[in-house]
């Protein structure tokens, strides 16, 4: 289906510090991991990438950037070292950079049906909601969360459930493309540091918290903190964790994570803003999804004129705030998150289908609020974040039907925020999303079909008298029949690509994933 | 990844006058027809089905009528002999029904993963514009297809270029379950001819509409009829030549296709309103799908009051009419169309796509008409009917955010539409859309994938020691965690599913395709 070029790029001597194997997710293999990694460190083999590279601007959404026969160095820590635009013959890059004389050298396959694009970075997803993908009936949030989701977060107090599920939602979205992803796990301790322990195995770039949710009145007494201290202690005991396995969280990183406003009380609120105060370490939580929502905000917090002033009391408003969804959100709330520096996570799958709203993503990019995309599993039914930007693309359009044609965003806006957006709500902007010299090697490599036309003209008897009928030749779902643009074999990647199109994943120049 | 049960269900001794090979559209496998069915006759042996069977009940679109361990015998005809919902034990249905004793039996994986549903019915589809699915920027339908559309359906001028595109659109749709597709064609007859040879040699269920399109102000030059009779006389060319391979149009049947009201003149609207009188051949065409549009026919036909009149005055609103989309319909519109009894094709993909608006579909099953769906490829980017019904349940939820809630659609009725709607839609309510004995057996084998658990519950020591990371075990998108009732595993079906789920599919009695 691919070629991997002339050597294989999993470097045969990678070393990582208490072991661990590079997990190649292959259908049909189990890969059992005899001890995790407890200090994350990755040593790669350089490695010369050669063959198409598109990405966005990275100041500059509407566009993207398209390199052919380009190359990529990338050295043992996966950082990218040189991009050669016009890399025709590898002796000569080569010569240029004498350093990657011993690397190993991955071409795509020519012919212009593969390209190299970054990883995708999922701003939000509730890992422990996996199983209950596309299982939402015609809820809406308030009632989805007792019915459907509460229930299911509560299984994780088996750690023998969590491996289950969290060992399917990571292996899934790797195989999706996502190289990045912001989890919010459950309430429970063990399995949360055992989510931070198998996304550092797979080696998933991602943020992991432990959700916090201690208010009697709102949550049910089957599934919350027993106090405000609960919340802060048990969510110190996950970082004490993933301090442990990923010191320097170059791979995995704690999150503060209360559930949303109506979830915690005050005295919660108040402590995790300190703890983010504290220990700067980034934030998620919702913010306006739902009228029904919004109205329980106000109920529970009348002092406040806002959803996002309850928030910024707390001191949770900060540039490393993670706010999902922001759909109904008023001027004066966007102002307030755009001075705060706070990020958007922009969750359309989701939105559709919890009938939450179609967000103004334009109106907040217009008002210089920071968006990515992200699944909300199980809200959303989708862990692709493929689907999140095909979804971005025609929410878009619903909202331009009552708010104007300048709503509507365009597939390249839309894998701006997949990638370019993304990073800079996890506040990584400067390491992945693109490829630039000095970032991170996070990419994934993308392959198309290539229609074959069967034979010349046919005469008039032919066309009565023979038929030659063929099949789809492969399993990929896009179909390329060679007059296409490459914005076109990108915008039919959108619309119609799957998993099948991701051919290979890579996170800090460690190969991740292979459909091989 | 399936059984084939006892024995294959292919008949080694299928007769098919002048056909050769069954074509099993195997990946990576080209099938070559070295003839074409002329004459279309189908013989099949008798076969016998167990497993689970699901289909909507035919007048409660709000269900879904599950029966397990079931059987279902079909005749050499491919039509439905018996149901029985009762069948453990394969002997005692042979007992009860002697005439089976030879059958063949093809019994579906238990274990509650796979299921019998009925083949999908594509009430909107053009063929030629197959090759652009996904590429349509940020255009509406005017500009959409003067940019995009006319200049790729005028390139099947080539029946070399036709081949290549129906070939693979037709193996396309059915590898995603559509049993029966009613398609537009081009203006050209041989092409046209070729895309009807090819549906009789896939053995896909169709209607075949040679496009008309007669008016020299709204057509571009290079791409439309010289007059109102070129119309007449290529369309007759065409009902020709499908009579010829399909006498009794058992499986292919023309359809009469004025593009939509703006492309044709009014003497062309009035000879093929006569030409629908005299033949009573079914006839599709567009309604009400872009604000722009209907202000175009206001002003091209400023003597009747609205759109839907003008194809009720010129014959052309009859039982056998389909209507494409049906957005902005006024009362009065649906009104009249429901006591012509036309039927309306709800394209959701498409009206996304190209923002088009959100269809009243509640509105107008509350007004008694019927409905069905269509994937309006190109103008949706998906050949999926599953695709269709994802975004049915989608749009409908946009159109509650400013109609109300009872506007939602289910995945219930959203699968209702595209079986028995769709059905009633072309008008073969009696023979396709689901179980009942004498139907004929039209129907795809679906299969999703069981996440195996990994062992029993971890020692603490083993949480932190000893993680097991599981990859996806197959290609299947769709994860069961084993505690899903059957309404569950037809959700998470519709909303991750595609082509990998349907594992075969069959027309007829006729097995058409399969992934193994």
């Amino acid at each position: 289906m691919f070629s991997f070029g002339i050597r294989n790029s999993i470097p045969k001597s990678a070393i990582f510090r208490r072991l661990v194997a590079c997990p190649c997710f292959l259908p049909n293999r189990t890969i059992t991991m005899a001890a995790v990694s407890r200090k994350y460190k990755v040593v790669n083999t350089p490695t010369v990438y050669f063959g198409t590279f598109i990405h966005s601007y990275c100041d500059d959404p509407s566009k993207l950037d398209v390199c052919e026969e380009g190359a990529i160095g990338v050295n043992s820590d996966g950082v990218i070292e040189f991009v050669e635009r016009h890399a025709k013959d590898a002796a000569t890059v080569i010569e240029k950079h004498p350093e990657f004389k011993t690397a190993e050298f991955f071409q795509a396959k020519p012919g212009g049906t593969q390209f190299f694009f970054p990883g995708f970075i999922d701003t939000h997803i509730h890992a422990p909601q996996y199983p209950n993908a596309g299982v939402f009936g015609s809820s809406t949030l308030l009632d989805w969360l007792t019915k459907y989701t509460f229930p299911r977060e509560a299984s994780l107090s088996s750690l023998s459930v969590a491996r289950t599920i969290y060992s399917r939602c990571v292996a899934r979205t790797l195989s999706h493309g996502t190289t990045t992803a912001a989890y919010y796990a459950t309430i429970h301790v063990p399995a949360t540091n055992l989510l931070a322990d198998i996304c550092s195995a797979a080696g998933q770039r991602a943020f992991v918290g432990r959700v916090c949710m201690d208010h009697k009145d709102i949550n049910p007494d089957y599934y919350r903190d027993e106090s405000a201290d609960e919340s802060i202690t048990n969510t110190c005991l996950c970082i004490d964790h993933i301090k442990k396995i990923d010191p320097n969280y170059e791979l995995v990183s704690p999150i503060i994570t209360p559930r949303f406003a109506p979830s915690c009380t005050t005295e919660a609120l108040e402590k995790l803003g300190k703890l983010v105060k504290e220990t700067g370490l980034p934030c998620q939580t919702h913010i306006s999804e739902n009228r029904n929502e919004i109205q329980l905000v106000k109920k529970l917090f009348p002092e406040y004129d806002s959803y996002a002033e309850v928030y910024d009391a707390f001191g949770l408003l900060t540039p490393k705030m993670i706010l999902g969804h922001a759909i109904h959100l008023s001027k004066k709330e966007m102002d307030l998150i755009k001075s705060r520096d706070a990020k958007v996570s922009h969750c359309p799958v989701s939105n559709s289908a919890l009938t939450s709203g179609g967000a103004k993503v334009r109106w907040l990019m217009n008002g210089g609020v920071t968006v990515g995309l992200g699944t909300d599993v199980s809200g959303g039914y989708s862990p692709s974040i493929l689907e999140a930007v095909r979804a971005t693309t025609l929410v878009s359009r619903h909202v331009a039907l009552s708010d104007g044609d300048e709503c509507k965003l365009s597939v390249e806006e839309s894998l701006y925020l997949a990638t370019r957006g993304g990073a800079k709500v996890v506040n990584l902007e400067n390491k992945i999303g693109g490829f630039e010299v000095g970032m991170e090697w996070d990419a994934q490599l993308i392959g198309l079909e290539l229609v074959e036309t069967t034979g010349g003209e046919p005469t008039e008897e032919e066309v009565v008298d023979k038929v030659v009928f063929e099949g789809p030749k492969s399993a990929g779902p896009v179909d390329v029949f060679g007059w296409e643009s490459w914005d076109d074999k990108v915008a039919k990647w959108v619309y119609n690509g799957d998993d099948r199109n991701t051919l290979a994943v890579w996170v800090q120049g460690r190969k991740v994933w292979s459909r091989e």
